[in-house]
Parts: C-alpha cells; structure tokens; sequence
C-alpha cells in the first residue's frame, strides 16, 4: 500500500464540511489551470509527470553511478542548499540507516558554517569519499565554496585523475560554471531538467542519486510516486485526490484567519521532511503577503516544549499530522516489582502504543483548544510510500499556491539578501559595501 | 567579556522609539513586580537568584559525582524531558565538543520514539555507561519508560549493586515515586528545588550535572550567569538592561500585530538553545490567547527554504538575531585558477566572513521587507557566555509574560493531552477508552 489517507476534525474553529466542499470549483479550475499548464509559472511544470515520463535507462544510469561510486568510497558527500539538499536529505532520514548496500551521505554547501565544514572533514579523515555537487548555476555561494573545499581535499587526498573519477555534477544541461568546469574537467553529470525548479526537483537526479547512493531504492520511490500522481492527476474531487482536499482546507483556513500551519509528527524519522515541506510551502506560497507559516514540531518532545502555547495560545494555528500506520523496531515495557514508577500498567506493551495513544490523545485535546487539525497517514517508512508523500506535498502546494493567487514556482524575494551580501563581500560589479 | 549586546532596527513596520520609551513605566511596574515576589506564579521565583545564591558546596559536590561518573563511564544517558532535557542539551551543543575531560552525553525520555531508543542501545553496546534521570515526580510517562528500560540495561550489563552506583537521580526533595525508589536502591540523588519550574531550571542541578559530566566548567557557567544577574535586576531601564528591552520590544510589537517571532542564527551550535528557547517563551506566554509563536530558523540554510516567506510573506512577523561576535575554528578560502566559479574575489577570506556578511546583508534585506529585527550578540562559545544567555532569555520571557498580563510560571495547559492519553491506555483510575 502507498495510498496516503488524509483525515480531518475542523469542528468548532474551523471550517464546515460545507464550506469544504463550496471549494471545490476554485479547485476544479486550479487542477485545470495546472494540468493544462495554462497558468503562472507554466514553463516550470516538469515535475508534474516526472514520475510517469522517466524512463527506464535515466534510472539505470543513476544506479550505475552510485554503484560504482560505492565500490571505491565509503561516504558520498552531497553538495547543494535548498531544493539541491534538502529532498534527499529528507528521503535518507525517513528511511534510517540500514538501507542495502548504501554509502554514508553527508551533506555541505548548506549553510556557511565553519563548524560544520571542520566536523566534517575530521569525520572523512581515513574514509574514501565521493562528492556530488548539485547546482544549476554552480556559482550559488554556499555549495560553490563546498565544493571548492573539498575538491581541493579530494585533489590532495587522490590526486586530479581519481579526485575528477571521484566527483559526479548534477546541473544544467548546457549552461553555467558548473557545467563549463565539469566538462573542462571531465566530471560525470546529470541533469537538472530546465522545467523543474529547486523545490520540486527531488524526483529528478538531484535527489535521486544521492538517494540511491545511500541504498534507496529509487525505482519503488518512483512507482509510489508514479502511483499518487495517477490519483492527483485523474480528478480533483475531494473525495478521490487527498492532496486537492489537503489544499483547499489550507487554504480556507487561511481565509478563516489561520495563519500557522504546525506539521506535526510524533516520528523523529519525519524531521527532514518536515523541513522540505517548509520549503516547498513556504518559498512557493509566501509572497504578495500570501502564504501560511510553516511550521513543524517533533511530538512528544515538543509537547512539553510548545505544547502550553498550541493548546491556549492565539487561535490563529492549525495542526496538520504526519502519522505512520504501521511500527518499526519493537520495544516491549517491561513489569517491575513493586510497581515504583506506576507504570506497571503499560507492562507489556510496546513504546509504539503509547506513542500511537499519545498522538490521539494530542490530537483531541488540541481540537478541544480550537486547534482544527488534518491527519496525513501513511503505511510504512517504505521508498514507496516516501515517493507518495513526496507527489503529494508537491501537488498541494502547488494548488494552495493557485488557490491563493500566487505563482508558485517562482521565488523573486530570495535575491535582496544575496545582492547585499555580495556588495558588502566587494564581489566585482556590485558596487562598493 | 560574557555581557549581552542588543541591537535593534524597527524602523517602518515595527515601533518607534518614542513607543519604546513609552513601555518604560509599564516594564519598570513589571519588573517590581517580578523582584519583589508580588505577582503571579510568586512561588516559582527561585531561579531569579540562582547564580548568586548557589553556594559553593552544591557545585563542588555536582563536580564531584560528576567526575566519579567519567571514571568508570565512557557515556552518560541524561533521561528527561521538556525543561529536563532542553537546557542541558542547549548547552553542550552550543558548546560543541571537545569540552575538556567530558563524557559523550546522551538524551533519552523526551520522546516516545522505538527507533530513537533502538538507536540508543546500539550505540551503548560496548561502552561503559551511567545513567541520569531527572524527574521532579518520577511518573512522567516518557522518562519514567526510558528509565525503566535503561535500569533494565544496566542491571544486565552490571548486576544490581554495580548499576545502582550508575544512577544518579535528580528530583524532589522529599516527595515523589522517584524519591522513594532512590531512596529504596540507595542512588545518588540531587534536588530540584520546590520554587524553581522546569523550563527554568537549567541553572540548577537539573542542567549542571549532566553540563559537568559533558566536561562543561560549571562554575564559568554560574559566573557568566551572576554578572546577567546583576545587570538584570539592578535596574529596568532600558539603557542598562537589555533584557527588559528585549521584553519591552517583544511586547510592543505583540500589540502590533506581529505575532510570530523567528529566532534566527547562522550558527549551527545555536539550534539547541533555540529549541530551549521555544520551551521558555511557549510555555510561559502562551496562555489566555496571549504569546507570540516562537519559531526559529538557521540561516543561510533557512534563506533557500524559508527567505521567501520572510521577505515577501504576511508581514506578521519580526526576527531575532543570535550572532557571535568571535568566530571559532578558522577556514580560508583557496584560490583557483582561471576561477571557474567566479569565487576568487573571496579567496584569502574566511568562511566566517562570508557568513557575518551573510548576515549582515539578511538583517538589512529582510527590514527593507518589513521585518522588524533585534540582534542578540555573544561574544563567544564560551561556558560563560552560555550561562548569560540563559539568564538573559529567562529574565526577559519572565517580564514579557508579565507584560502580557499572564502568569509566566505556570502551564495549565498541557495536562490535557495526558489525560486522553491515560484514559486510551487504560490507565487505572481514568475512566475507560
């Protein structure tokens, strides 16, 4: 099973199932608008058929890489920030460890912290390692300076033959520094197809080989994905395509003054996801003054951290969970004499009950402070059932993003910051800092 | 230097200074009313005079068992949850490792999570480990669970005698299951005190001991702590305490409309701190429909996921800076030639410097955004500066809570999820589920 079942509890503070389905048109028109690519940012649809329309030999091709790959390297390091990190980061962590025949994936060109680069050159000190940078122009800071790092460190190491044998590029099919330098050099590339942007891209070879590098099978990722984009794409009636109902209560509790979205799991494994979607949400939606917060907390911990201000805070909030249907590992209670601690009653049960029973728990009395909620339920911690979650996310936003008024594929506010910074680092044509 | 500079630009879309100046009166009121014990919660006040009451004995003794601890253990499981977890962990991540002669620290009982605790005993095997758990009542579902699995570990591994030297208990003085049990299996035990809560409590034996056995120079810790202290409660003028402004500006921009705050930092080492600070701001305001959403965000990561939003999204929104001023570990930028990525106009700088500009060139795009800031800047990682911090935020959340007109020391709201979830777990005196 890959289906991914959606409930929802919105009484009280939320909306009515009529005022649900007085959405439905405005859905009608924006699947329309989508599938028919009649709408804003049209030329950046490719990743609506991605999962239907790629073929056999791409995939093969990438398994070929990341086999050989792993057969001279202990660890992979993944070189991108946003939409070139964050999917097969959260694909790794949903998975765990223990997928076969995987590398170590460890990731830079993130973030521009010295801490984290030093940490992670101790770490490959005495491992073989491979490096995929990914990077549509090749000249964004944070992974252009990574890459120029551990290049250096993988020359040093190997010397330029095996360093260039031992880097793979994921970029534009024709244009940029990235893909000069990579031919120049004769690094292996894939391509990063013209009509996917960053936030969309984890089903293209930006996500799939760093994927498959850590023993993901990516064709049951594909065929999940392929499956929940047959369901997304047949019809958007609510009560046959989850996703368009996940969409259309975002985007009517927004209207009802719900400004934060919290996605809420009590599955640590779900982290890197939860911040994906940030992402995917919030660069999609969060212009023209548009756009829910998005926000995440890890249940139990969180509970005792933000759960006072979930519970009684401002009203202005509704909780979306990512719950798992079936358990991984198993931890069973154990009875004690003398029953100290009065858990004696759980004896025998699994920590996975009590954290299923605390979720219910959770969520019911959050409904009961008018925290309206949907529940995005899923089989397993399965390739598949990740492929299926990834399509979905990505067709809802995409749709709220419509619903709400805005191009969803673009992202025009990303750019002041870099400009400041660039004039204040004195980059050569940028003016004086 | 462990003071705490603050810097704020809330020109255009947040207040001005004549409306900071005019909050003077009401935080002055505010702030007798917190040193003078006449307000609500006055019971829980104990942590307001932590670092300069805590004499040397019970930080002599802390040191003590926490070197007994590291000579016969290779790790230490600090088992907690909310403010039993939160502080210690803030503390040894902003610190980094490397803390001298200090045990790996581990974290259990702040979640339900199978895979988490699987992960745990995997990576125990082999090791020599001691155990802390710290619960004022000992029946807290998620750490009493861990407690009883880790015990169980321990006795295996050690037998009875050898695993109760392992123990070490941090709780009620005289009440409490957990009280009675130490007492019953002779462990060690260390007090949290009757007025200070939980989200508060990083200060006191809760946060130092597993701080000392992380190698953490506590007494560095408590000192940075005293001098915030003594700033803090000398005066509420804003010129002379930061602190008061910080709650002041918080406020003010609440009654604004602003009422998400993000905690930013583009330092890694900073997200545990944050995540304690999510508990100390939520928990203490959010209540009567009062609080702002405490969210954070670690830039520049967060610039390629959520910089959209921030510059372009609703404008319910101001940002809070946490920035070091003294870089740690130091990273140069090589040259290249033919500079095949344009990056040489950076070579010979730091990746820090990168980074501060990085900074430095959000702060000024996201105010051109309409996003009000402060800046918070620490000099350095250093136990001292660590210590300032957390009197800083506890100072100030104390004072924001008090603006708002709620009881900051108190968390009525997160019984309620508990309740469901005893009564679905059949707990005996519930009610059935």
């Amino acid at each position: 099973m890959t289906s991914i079942e959606l409930d929802h509890d919105l009484i009280r503070e939320g909306l009515s199932e009529e005022e649900i389905r007085a959405l439905q048109p405005e859905v009608d028109r924006c699947h329309q608008t989508l599938t028919q690519g009649s709408g804003a940012g049209n030329s950046f649809l490719g990743w609506l058929h991605l999962p239907s329309r790629t073929a056999d030999k791409p995939l093969a091709d990438i398994e070929q890489v990341a086999r050989e790959l792993s057969e001279c390297s202990d660890a992979l390091v993944s070189i991108g920030i946003g939409g070139s990190y964050l999917g097969a980061r959260a694909g790794l962590s949903f998975l765990g460890k223990g997928a076969e025949g995987g590398m170590e994936v460890h990731f830079a060109g993130h973030n521009l912290s010295t801490d984290h680069l030093a940490d992670l050159f101790d770490h490959l000190e005495g491992q073989d390692v491979c490096v995929n940078v990914i990077s549509k122009s090749g000249t964004t800071t944070e992974p252009a300076l990574a890459f120029r790092l551990l290049r250096q460190w993988l020359i040093a190491r190997y010397g330029d033959r095996e360093a260039a044998r031992r880097i793979v590029v994921t970029t534009d099919r024709e244009k940029g520094a990235l893909k000069q330098w990579a031919d120049a050099e004769g690094y292996r590339t894939f391509v990063i197809p013209d009509d996917v942007g960053g936030r969309f891209s984890v089903l293209s070879p930006v996500g799939l080989l760093p994927l498959a590098a850590g023993g993901v099978d990516i064709r049951a990722l594909m065929e999940g994905a392929r499956q929940q984009e047959a369901l997304a794409l047949a019809t958007s009636a609510f009560e046959r395509n989850p996703a368009a109902l996940y969409a259309a209560i975002r985007h009517g509790l927004r209207k009802k003054g719900k400004t934060i979205e919290i996605l809420a799991t009590f599955h640590p494994a779900f982290h890197y996801l939860q911040e994906w979607w940030k992402q995917l949400a919030g660069e999609s939606e969060g212009k023209e003054g548009q756009g829910l917060f998005p926000a995440s907390v890890e249940y139990t911990t969180d509970l005792h951290s933000l759960g006072q201000w979930v519970q009684e805070g401002p009203r202005n909030v509704f909780e979306t969970f990512l719950r798992l249907a079936a358990p991984g590992r198993r931890i069973e209670i154990p009875t004690l004499q003398n029953d100290p601690d009065g858990l004696n009653y759980l004896a025998g049960q699994t920590i996975d009950h009590v954290n299923d029973q605390a979720f219910l728990g959770t969520r019911a009395a959050h409904l009961e402070g008018n925290v309206p909620n949907m529940t995005i339920t899923v089989a397993r911690r399965s390739p598949a059932a990740l492929g299926a979650l990834f399509y979905f996310f990505e067709y809802a936003v995409a749709m709220t993003g419509y619903l709400m008024g805005v191009n969803p594929f673009d992202q025009p506010g990303v750019e002041l910051y870099k400009k400041n910074m660039f004039r204040l680092l004195g980059k050569p044509g940028q003016g004086k800092g």
